[in-house]
C-alpha cells in the first residue's frame, strides 16, 4: 500500500493501568485469579459505562448513545464531515469471564484517543471509541447484538423484547433489553444504523482467546477474517414416568436423547477440525426418581468453511431424526437461532494493521490468522471497512477469570491500534485530496 | 404348601365406603379429581388416626400407639401369647397425593378385622391393623420412618429429632416428629421395636403404583420382593473456555462426560435389565458460547439383585475415572446418597397371598411381581415373614389425585388379604400343632 507510512514515532498508549481501573465494576475474584462478572445491561455494566462516559468526556469527546446503548466516544479531527474511524470493542463479559475480552479494545481506544489528544496528533478524520452493547450474548441470548442491530443484521425491535434468561421475579415480567436499556439509563436518542450513524472505518483490538499466537510465538495477529458460526437451541419432549418402575425399553427419556446428541456434537467437530459446543443442557424435569419428560440444550458451531457447517448440521438433524424414529414418544426440535457467515475483513484496513504489527513488532512476531470467535468486527465489517488486531492470551484461556495478557502485550496492542488508526486516516485524507 | 388350604367361603370385606368415609380427613379436589392432601403428622393425619382408633375400638380391639405413632389395631385370636399377625400400611399421603396409595392398605386391614368379627371367624393368632407412621417421607425427610424404626433400621432418637421440612413460624424452634407426635396425642407408651412389640407376620395390601397388571390385564399382583435402589450425586468439574477458539482435543468439557455417563447408563441398564434414570442434568455454566467448566447429573439405580446393583455402580465409576484419565483437567466425583438394599418376601407368605390370589381371582388374573417402589412391608420383611399383595392402579398414575382403583378391585384386594392372613393363621396353627 502506497499510501500507508510509517509510524513508529507516535507514543505508546499505556492501558493496563486502566484496564486494572476498570474491572472494580463487576471484579469477580476466584481463587488466584480476578476476573470480571459483568453481563450486559447489569448494574456494574452501567458502572463501567458511566465511567467510560466520564473518561471520554474528560478527553474532549462528544459522546454518543444510540438505541441500542451503544456508546461513541468521539474525538473531533480537521473534517468533521466525514464519519469517524471507530476503534470498538465490548465492555461486558461472560457471567465468569476474564478482564480483557472484549474489555482490552475499548480501554486501548480511549487510551488512543487519550494520546491523540495528549500529543497533539492532528487526525484528518474523527476518531471514536466504542462499546458496543451484548457482545456477550450470555445475559441476553444474541451475540453482538449492538454491533448487529447497528449494521443491519439484527431487529432493533427484536433486540428490544429479547428477555434475559435470569428468571423475573415473582409476579413480575420479564427482563428484556430494552426494559433493562431504559433501566440502567442507556436508551439512547440516537438510530443504531450505520447509515444515520455512520463510520468510515471499524478496527478492533482484542486477545485472541486461543493459543495459536503463544504457541507460534508471536506477539502481533494480523486477523484476516472470522469464521463461520451457527446457534441452535434444541428441545427434546419425551414422557415423564416412574424411575423405578418404568422398562427401559418403555421410556421416552428426552435427556438420554440430548446427551447422545451431546457426544455426537463431539464426535462429528473432531472428524471435521469444526468447533462444537453444547454450552448448556438442562433437564425441564427435576426430580432423581422421574424419568426426564422434557430437556433443553444449545449448540454453538464454527468452522470458516460454510460448506463444511452445512455438513455437520445436516448430519446433527439427521441424526435426531433417527433417536426420535427409534424412540416412541419422543419429538426433538433443532432451531437455528443465530448464525454468523464467515468473513473476509477489508484489503486496505488489514494493510494498516499489517504494517503497524510489522512496524512496531518486526515482522518476525507478526502473524495472520482467522479469528475463530465471533466479533463486533464481523458485523461492522459487512457495512464498512474493517480490521482486526489480536494480541497472544495466556495458555488460550478465556471466557475464564484465568484469562490473562501481560500489561507489555496489552501496550503493543494498544500501539498498534493507534499507529493502523493514523494510517488508515492517512489514507482517508489521501484519498480525499486525490477525488478534489 | 400342604398347610394352605382354600378359604373361598369367607365373605368379601367392603372397603370402598370407607375409603370415602376417611378421605374427609385432607381431602383434596384437584379439577374432576378427588385426592389427598394428609401429610404425616398434620391435623389432618390427627383426625384419621382418631377415626381409625375409634372405628377399631368399636370392634373391640385392643389399641396400641408406640413411640414412633404406629398404631396397632389388634384383635384376639385364640393363642393371645403368640403375636399378632399384622395387616400395615400407611394413612398418610404426599401433598398431592390420592386416595388410596397406603390408605387401601389400612382401611381394608380394618375391614379385615371388621369380617372377621362379624362373621364369627375363629383365629389362632391374634389379627392387628396397623398404620405406620410417616410412610410418605414428605414432611419428614425419610420414607417409612415408623416401620423402619420398628424394625430397627432407623434411629428412634434421630426420627424424633427430624425436622419438618417447613419452616417454622417467626421465632419458633423448627418441628419435629417428635414434638409433632406429641401435640397431636401420639408419642405412645409402647416401644416401638419389633422386639419388644414383636408380630407373627405382615401382610400389606397396596396399590401397584404402576401399569404392569393393568397391561397385562391382571387383577391381582403377588409381590416376590422389592427391588434395591441407589441414589447418587454425580459433579463433573472441567475447564471453562471459549466455545469458538479453543480446539477440541485442548478442550475439558465436563458436559460431554456427563453425556457419556447418561448414555452409559442407559446402556448397562438395559444389558442388565436394571432401572437406571439420569433424572437432574445440568451445565454449572450456562453460556451458549463457553465449554462447560461444570455440569452435575443425578443417578437412580434399581435391580431386585444387588450383585447387580455393584456391578453396575462399579462399571460406572470405572467408566468415569476412564474419561477423567484420557481428558486433561477432568475430574468427577459419583456419591451415592441413599441406598435401599433389595428385598425378598417371606416364601411362606408369599404362598398364603398367592394361594388367595388364585382361589379369589383365578390363575390367569394373577401375577408374580416385584415392588418397584419402596413399602413398609421392605421394613418388616427384614425382621418377620412378609408377602404383599397388589391390585392395579389406573394408567400406573400415583402421587397424583388422579390415582384410581375402582371399588371392586379394591374389595377383591381386601378379600385376598382376609384369605392371606387366615391360610398364615391356619400355617401359625399347624405349626404350633405340630411343635406340641
Amino acid at each position: 500500500m502506497s499510501t500507508i507510512s510509517p509510524m513508529t514515532t507516535t507514543p505508546t498508549p499505556h492501558v493496563g493501568d486502566k484496564i486494572q481501573h476498570s474491572s472494580q465494576y463487576g471484579r469477580l475474584e476466584a481463587g488466584e485469579h480476578i476476573g470480571l462478572s459483568r453481563e450486559s445491561l447489569s448494574d456494574s455494566d452501567r458502572q463501567v459505562r458511566d465511567w467510560f462516559v466520564q473518561e471520554a468526556e474528560g478527553l474532549g469527546c462528544h459522546v454518543k448513545v444510540d438505541a441500542m446503548g451503544n456508546i461513541f466516544a468521539i474525538l473531533a479531527g480537521e473534517n468533521n464531515s466525514i464519519p469517524p474511524i471507530g476503534m470498538g470493542s465490548h465492555l461486558d463479559s461472560q457471567p465468569a469471564g476474564g478482564r480483557f475480552d472484549g474489555i482490552l479494545g475499548v480501554i486501548a481506544a480511549l487510551e488512543v484517543l487519550r494520546t491523540i489528544k495528549t500529543h497533539g496528533i492532528k487526525t484528518y478524520a474523527p476518531i471514536a471509541a466504542i462499546d458496543w452493547t451484548n457482545e456477550e450474548g450470555s445475559r441476553f441470548p444474541k451475540m453482538c447484538a449492538g454491533s448487529g442491530v447497528w449494521s443491519g443484521s439484527e431487529s432493533l425491535s427484536e433486540c428490544h423484547n429479547l428477555e434475559a434468561i435470569e428468571p423475573p421475579a415473582e409476579g413480575e415480567s420479564p427482563l428484556t433489553m430494552g426494559t433493562e436499556l431504559r433501566r440502567i439509563g442507556y436508551l439512547g436518542q440516537t438510530p443504531s444504523s450505520y447509515v444515520e450513524n455512520p463510520l468510515s472505518a471499524h478496527i478492533e483490538l482484542h486477545i485472541e482467546q486461543g493459543s495459536l499466537l503463544e504457541k507460534a510465538e508471536k506477539k502481533v495477529g494480523v486477523v484476516r477474517g472470522v469464521q463461520g458460526m451457527r446457534w441452535y437451541t434444541i428441545h427434546c419432549h419425551g414422557r415423564e414416568a416412574h424411575a423405578g418402575a418404568t422398562p427401559m425399553s418403555e421410556r421416552a427419556d428426552a435427556l438420554v436423547v440430548l446427551a447422545k446428541f451431546a457426544v455426537k456434537v463431539e464426535e462429528l467437530s473432531i472428524r471435521d477440525g469444526a468447533f462444537g459446543t453444547v454450552g448448556v443442557m438442562r433437564t425441564k424435569t427435576n426430580s432423581t426418581n422421574t424419568v426426564p419428560g422434557g430437556a433443553f440444550c444449545t449448540l454453538d458451531l464454527r468452522h470458516p468453511s460454510e460448506e463444511v457447517l452445512g455438513r455437520i448440521e445436516t448430519e446433527l438433524r439427521h441424526y435426531l431424526e433417527d433417536l426420535s424414529t427409534h424412540r416412541s414418544g419422543i419429538t426433538v426440535s433443532m432451531e437455528r437461532t443465530w448464525s454468523k457467515r464467515s468473513v473476509q475483513f477489508d484489503q486496505v484496513a488489514r494493510a494498516c494493521v499489517k504494517a503497524a504489527a510489522v512496524e512496531n513488532a518486526g515482522e518476525t512476531m507478526t502473524m495472520d490468522m482467522v479469528s475463530y470467535a465471533g466479533h463486533d468486527s464481523a458485523e461492522t465489517a459487512t457495512v464498512v471497512p474493517t480490521a482486526m488486531i489480536f494480541v497472544p492470551s495466556k495458555g488460550g484461556v478465556s471466557h475464564n477469570p484465568a484469562e490473562y495478557t501481560s500489561g507489555e502485550e496489552c501496550d503493543l496492542g494498544a500501539k498498534v491500534l493507534l499507529d493502523a488508526v493514523l494510517k488508515y486516516d492517512q489514507h482517508l485524507r489521501k484519498t480525499a485530496a486525490a477525488s478534489l
